[in-house]
C-alpha cells in the first residue's frame, strides 16, 4: 500500500481549530484504520507550488503514492474506496451512501456557510438573513425526519456521516440546530464516535503546539 | 448493461428552464453515449414516495436497474464511472478530475448560489451582497487563471467539466462572469459541445410541451 500524507496548516487563529477541514480527512482515515503522516504548509504566507496541490489555496490535500487528491469530498470519498468501513459493499446501500456524501457537500452546506458567515458579520439581522436562514430551516427540516428515523444516512456508518455530521457542526456551534433535536443527537452521535474524537484532538494538539513554536 | 432511468419534473414555470439539474445528467449522459429513458413526477402536487428517492423533494435522480442516485453531483459521477469519456484512466489525472468535481459543487457552486439568489431579490444592494459578491470573486479568480491556462479541468473534458460549466452558467446568466473573460470562454467552449446542446434543447423541448398539456 501507498504512501497516505494529509496536509493542512502548520498554524491557524482560534477561530477555525477544531474545524479546519484536515478534520474531515483525519477522522476518515482514523474510522478506516489506515496508516498515514501528517505535513504542514504555511498559513502566513502561502507558497507558490501549493496552488498546484489546492487550486483555491487552501487546505487540505492528500497524496495517496503521489497521486494528488483536493476537497474534503474527495479526498474523504478516496480515503472511503480504500475501506470496508466508510461505504457498503451493497450497491443500493453504497449508491445512497455517495449520493448522501454529496447531499453533505452540495445540499446541506451550502445552506449552511451564508446562515454562518452572516451571523458572525454586521448583516446577522439582515433581509438577506432571513432568506439563508428560512433556507437553512427547510433543509434541516428535511434531514431531521431522516434522522430520527435511523442512526446513520446510508443504513451503517458511512463517509456520508464523516460529511454530513461535520458541516451540521457549523451550524451547532450557532445554535442553528436548536430546532432540529434529531440533527443535533445525530450530531452528537457521530462525534461521540472514537475516530472522531482522536482526529479533533490531534488537530487541536497541532494547532496548540505551532502556538508554543510561535512565542518561541 | 441494466437500465437508466433518469427523473425530472413533469413541468416547471419558465424561469428555471435550460437549468433544472437533470440537464447535468442528461449531458453526462450524452457525453458518455449510453441509452437512457427519461421519467417524470409532479412538479405541482408531490407524492410521498419521491422522498424515498430524492430526501430534499427535488429532482433529479437517476435509477440504474433499480439502484437509485440523487444529487446531481453523484449521479454525474456515477454516469462518468461507466464511461471512459467522462474520467481518465491514469490514476494522477481522474484523481485531478474526482477532486475538480467536488470543487464544482462544494466550492464553485455554493460562492454562485447565494450572490445568485441575492441579485434577484430586494437585498441585492446590501451589505450581505457584498460579503458574497467578494467571496465569488475570489473564487472566479483562482478559476480564471486554471481555465486561461487549459481548455478541461482535468487535462481531457471530463465529468469535472460538467459540473463545473453547468454552475458557472448560472453566473454567466446575471453577468456574474464580466470580468473572468477566461471563465466566460470556458462556459461558452463547454456549451457549443454536442451532447450539452442536445441535453439543453431536450430540456427546453420536454418542458414546452408540457405546456402544452398545461393548457390544453
Amino acid at each position: 500500500m501507498g504512501e497516505l500524507v494529509l496536509t493542512t496548516y502548520d498554524w491557524v487563529p482560534e477561530f477555525p481549530r477544531g474545524y479546519v477541514r484536515d478534520l474531515r480527512a483525519r477522522w476518515a482515515l482514523e474510522e478506516a484504520g489506515l496508516p498515514y503522516r501528517m505535513a504542514y504548509t504555511p498559513f502566513d504566507n502561502r507558497p507558490a507550488d501549493m496552488l498546484a496541490h489546492q487550486p483555491f489555496n487552501q487546505v487540505p490535500w492528500l497524496t495517496d503514492s503521489g497521486v494528488n487528491y483536493f476537497e474534503s469530498g474527495a479526498i474523504v470519498l478516496h480515503i472511503a474506496s480504500k475501506s470496508d468501513r466508510l461505504l457498503p459493499a451493497d450497491p443500493k446501500a453504497r449508491a445512497d451512501a455517495v449520493s448522501w456524501l454529496f447531499a453533505a457537500v452540495n445540499s446541506m452546506e451550502p445552506a449552511i456557510m451564508p446562515w454562518f458567515i452572516l451571523s458572525l458579520s454586521p448583516e446577522k439581522d439582515s433581509g438577506a438573513m432571513s432568506i439563508f436562514a428560512g433556507h437553512l430551516q427547510q433543509r434541516l427540516d428535511r434531514l431531521e425526519a431522516v434522522v430520527a428515523s435511523r442512526d446513520w444516512l446510508a443504513g451503517a456508518f458511512s463517509a456520508a456521516d464523516i460529511m454530513t455530521a461535520d458541516a451540521l457542526r457549523l451550524a451547532d456551534r450557532l445554535g442553528g440546530l436548536s430546532a432540529h433535536p434529531a440533527c443535533k443527537a445525530y450530531v452528537d452521535r457521530a462525534t461521540a464516535r472514537p475516530a472522531f474524537r482522536k482526529a479533533h484532538a490531534d488537530q487541536m494538539a497541532h494547532f496548540a503546539a505551532a502556538d508554543g513554536l510561535r512565542a518561541g
